[in-house]
């Protein structure tokens, strides 16, 4: 199986361009790639306390190995932890340990020890650089590319926090062998995103690999890591600060936080996402931005992946609804979204904005329109 | 009396050129000129308990008058509040405003505000745009310029926060009318500083400018900010983020942070920076770094400028070198020291990394050589 080395671009950035590497066992030159990547007196590897003694100790052991000084941190696992408190905890016991300057961060984990230890690293002594080195298929589709990081409030996700680009990712797909089925179906939920926004073609293979990645195929895992990170890159280089482009990336994440915080985070992001995807194609249909159908295509690629297409009964809408209006997307007083125009294809709107102010009565009434798949509900969207 | 504007050049950095203005009713034209540095839906005015009531009021008054949207923060004064703890309130109050991405933050007050304020902007939804109005004459020369932000920790002053240049100064000086002699002084010692790592006709020229800018004179004040303002931009446009010449800023600051630290922050900043200034000279003299007689050619113009030159009494040196210890600056477990090679010149090491590792028994001496100036401890420098 090769190894994949996908490179960000930020051109307009301080660090230029960080290395992206993709693949079964992808971990085990990181020893000898660390003084290149990010050379430092020690190295200060974070994780959570389900992902510390499942690869956390052996990676440090293998470090140590290879010379290098380690320290590690281990932080509660779970979104509700992502919090300032925590931060100011994990930031506590690095002075504690007498962490300098010249230490580097290993963020080694899923989306939520992506954020909250690239956010330490954004902020301890204003700024060490990161290595993120996602566990999940979430986080290596995702969030560990693009130096988003930062913290939950009571008033929403991610509302404080810092644009950090690492210095190096690695996703190392062998890590996936141990990750609970939901998990592998969650990061899938991203990969579709993908191919919506960008590339019919990825989207179709997807639909025929997921049995394939399910199954633990790491060729078909690889491929898809890569495929992905290819695409997220490509906006990323072009927008590092979201001022436009990058919103597309945004695509059924306005609906999908308003959901997962609506199920106080019991529900795994991916799942929420591809909710707010299916719900914000029918707001792009109901606006005349989305080809007709494209509704429909959404429910079926994620009933495909085993993913929920609907709003749970027991989701309360208007309560999404006002969750929505917290969101940072807003501007003025409105929500923007992001929306498609049809399936590999994002909209970039009349002003280039790639994201458009759109009144909540529409949102209401495409949270109301999904029915069952197959449903008046649903059916009323195809031809 | 002539508006100086400096412009910083961050060659590297994204934001590349920020203008600092000086001089007096330098405010008066912010209403117009926002727009074009930080256009916003809303201004954020940061200024704390003090600054608030005294200039923030009438401020916000003539921007909305101006036909800005405007929401006042005000925040605790002293160093003893810039903490994490206030930092996590402060971004509250902006989420319960339902402040969007969509603001900009204007920070007015002095270091506490500037700092707080600037690390709000840096981390709210990753990053609003920030302006600098500084009320002191120690951040109108200092710490409004550079994009250094951040908080104190139980460890130590500044160990967390981000490098967030501003989009624009203003530093308005008819604001130091109503400072207290005290404060004007502080700020003196930066600008002592200033002259003795870069420029030694400054520095004589500080001399005999003391006794108008205590007393009020805009001319003397508005031309010490701006040339102040011009030796700092011109280090910090060459190196932003401290890899290298950007450390001489440091100079006086490693035995002044721990002298503040020890006086549990009673002491005013330049007053402690004086002092360290001193202490670290005398370290410099004694490496053979300094040339001999800066020690006490230093003690001589901060006598003249009314600030202390010798370790208070009642302040354990011990306690001192202790403090030091926890530097950030510290690597590989030495504390690093920013050297002067002469009056008007900075060390740049033979390394070219502008600051070294000292052994603390060396820094333990020179603390202890500190007497009275014109005492055998003092005499012993002279030739």
């Amino acid at each position: 199986v090769s190894t994949h080395e996908v490179w960000v671009d930020l051109s307009a950035s301080r660090e230029r361009r960080y290395p992206v590497r993709v693949g079964p066992d992808a971990l085990m030159s990181l020893a000898r790639d660390l003084p290149r990547w990010a050379p430092a007196h020690t190295y200060a590897l974070i994780s959570d306390r389900t992902v510390m003694p499942r690869h956390g100790e052996k990676l440090a052991g293998e470090l140590r190995g290879g010379g290098h000084r380690v320290e590690t941190f281990t932080i509660p696992s779970g979104e509700e932890h992502k919090t300032r408190a925590e931060w100011a905890r994990l930031t506590d016991a690095m002075l504690a340990r007498e962490l300098g300057r010249d230490t580097a961060v290993l963020a080694l984990g899923g989306g939520v020890v992506g954020d909250m230890a690239g956010f330490a690293a954004a902020t301890f002594m204003r700024g060490l650089p990161v290595v993120q080195l996602p566990t999940t298929l979430l986080a290596m589709v995702d969030a560990s590319v693009g130096g988003k990081t930062g913290v939950d409030t009571a008033a929403g996700k991610n509302l404080v926090g810092a644009f950090h680009p690492p210095r190096a990712v690695v996703a190392d797909t062998r890590l996936l062998d141990s990750l609970p089925e939901d998990q592998l179906r969650s990061g899938l939920a991203e990969a579709i995103k993908h191919g919506l926004i960008a590339d019919a073609d990825y989207l179709e293979w997807t639909e025929t690999a997921f049995p394939r990645i399910i199954a633990g195929d790491d060729e078909a895992r690889s491929a898809l890591v890569a495929r992905s990170v290819e695409i997220k890159a490509g906006v990323v280089s072009r927008d590092e600060r979201e001022g436009g482009e990058r919103k597309i990336l945004n695509f059924g994440h306005t609906v999908g936080h308003a959901v997962e915080a609506v199920t106080g985070y019991s529900m795994l992001h991916g799942c929420a996402v591809g909710i707010g995807m299916v719900v914000e194609a029918e707001v792009g249909e109901r606006l005349g931005v989305t080809e007709p159908g494209v509704t429909r295509r959404i429910r079926e690629v994620l009933a495909g992946a085993g993913l929920p297409h609907t709003l749970p009964a027991d989701v309360d809408p208007e309560r999404v609804l006002a969750a929505a209006r917290s969101d940072k997307k807003s501007r003025q007083g409105l929500v923007e979204y992001a929306l498609l125009r049809r399936v590999g294809s994002a909209d970039p709107g009349e002003d280039g904005r790639w994201s458009r102010p759109v009144p909540e009565s529409l949102v209401r009434e495409a949270l109301g329109a999904l029915g069952p798949l197959g449903s008046p509900g649903g059916a009323r969207i195809a031809p």
